[in-house]
């Protein structure tokens, strides 16, 4: 029998808890403003403060790997340690690695963040497609056997990106439309296996990209799976940009939110309260 | 004082030594062939029998972290040693992590992988671009101070690959050409300081990429840094090909070859025998 799909679990758990996935981004800065060292213990406390205040406030989490990294093997150790954690807690785990290798590179990727039982196994897993989309297929499949989900570098709103994300193939087609495409036929095949809402290939989309959404004729609400949205809310896209971004595919929306949750803490109380609000501002302003 | 930089460093050791660097790459199926478990024993065994063979016989070495990430944590602790012991050993350590994101993320990929210290430091590190050249500014930033490199995807091989790579902006330039560009105005600054023939940032080029070079106009001569090119050699690109893909900048490849090396495995003086043989046909191959 197959696992219950990622898209569909985090539709249910969307529809139950609102649009939010809290980045877990232990920064230096946010380690000092927390009194917390910089070390893997300090990470470990960060983290588990983070899950234990905002899980049943919010759908997701989405621990970026580099902060732990930043520790070696033992920061990598706590990450393990996050996503377990997070699942304990009810949580969907993003992992945001932005991994993107070629053959058995990326299957050997797949096997550490996409597999049951693997050590960095959360529920999805951030991937980069300078390789082409179609490299990441050992990723699509890894995740579809087994009920995780990929969120695909699609259009980012940093400046920088444009130079790649906005290019044209021979055909005219922007590089960012290309790899929407490419989900959008990965999700309809699997959406008429699994009659949800959603689909398990996802994309990373700014929610501050504005015209450009238009102007490339990328097609979010053609996508069917979600999209992961840095920049909804406070200093980041209100309700007009939001609806100029996504149209019709705003109910597909994970917005994700870092700092600005992370520095009510440390307390748990007003951690949970930062996230009940971004939560709260992200569906407003995504209706 | 300026640490001597890793493109003076990488000149010197290629002068020294030829132009290849062994993969490590401890993928299952070749852990089995060598009669190792596929655990974090298995990989550590693996990586420093190959360390040890091919010290004094290559001047680099390119651990790929996807191999190691498979077990986690555990595994990561491995890279770091093989790491910290292809140095001590007098190779140069890529670390091929294909890292990329952007800002505070980016600069948190640089605290792991290329400062001083850091647990993961080798001498450089394999980056995509998906998010813009400019994107890994800080990694280029932390690389000059602390006398390290990197290699940047620029164009691959793999039939994927030109979906991204191959596409253009508004003024006709190809990803892949401005990639390399990015990257020539880095090492062209750097090379005025140092007076090393090479740069610090190398780009990632297929050597089988064939005719796509000469066609998108990539101007591979220009760019002034190592090249880091999968392909060289048996069942790969000769020296017809590698002519055709890389021209005047043939000096600056350095061929990386994996399965072709570890396959000779487990007896040391065997793998030793197969490097050195590598090493020569790419020579040739190059001349």
């Amino acid at each position: 029998m197959s696992p219950e799909s990622f898209g569909a679990r985090l539709a249910a758990a969307m529809a139950a808890l609102g649009p939010l996935c809290v980045g877990i981004d232990p920064h230096p800065s946010l380690l000092a403003a927390w009194g917390l060292p910089d070390d893997p213990g300090g990470l470990r406390s960060f983290a588990l403060t983070t899950l234990d205040a905002v899980a049943g406030t919010v759908p997701a989490v989405k621990p970026q790997a580099a902060f732990f990294e930043r520790h070696g093997s033992a920061g990598v150790a706590v990450l393990e340690e996050v996503v377990a954690a997070g699942r304990e807690r009810g949580l969907l785990v993003v992992v945001d690695a932005k991994r993107g290798d070629i053959g058995s590179t990326m299957a050997a990727y797949a096997d550490a963040f996409l597999r049951d039982g693997a050590p960095l196994a959360g529920d999805a897993l951030t991937v980069s497609p300078y390789l082409g989309f179609g490299s990441l297929e050992p990723a699509v499949t890894a995740a579809r056997e087994s009920g995780r989900g990929l969120f695909v570098l699609a259009l980012t709103s940093n400046p920088e990106g444009a130079s790649v994300q906005h290019a044209r193939s021979a055909d005219g087609t922007p590089v960012a439309v290309a790899v929407a495409r490419e989900a959008a036929a990965r999700n309809a095949a699997e959406r008429q296996l699994s009659g949800a809402r959603l689909g398990s290939v996802g994309l990373v989309v700014g929610a501050t990209v504005g015209a450009a959404v238009a102007r490339l004729g990328l097609d979010l609400a053609a996508v069917g799976g979600p999209l992961l949205a840095p920049g909804v809310g406070a200093q980041g896209a209100g309700a007009d940009e939001l609806a100029q971004v996504f149209g019709d595919a705003r109910d597909a929306v994970l917005a994700a939110s870092s700092r600005g949750v992370l520095v009510a803490g440390p307390e748990p109380a007003a951690l949970r309260s930062a996230a009940a609000r971004a939560r709260d501002e992200a569906a407003r302003a995504l209706r």
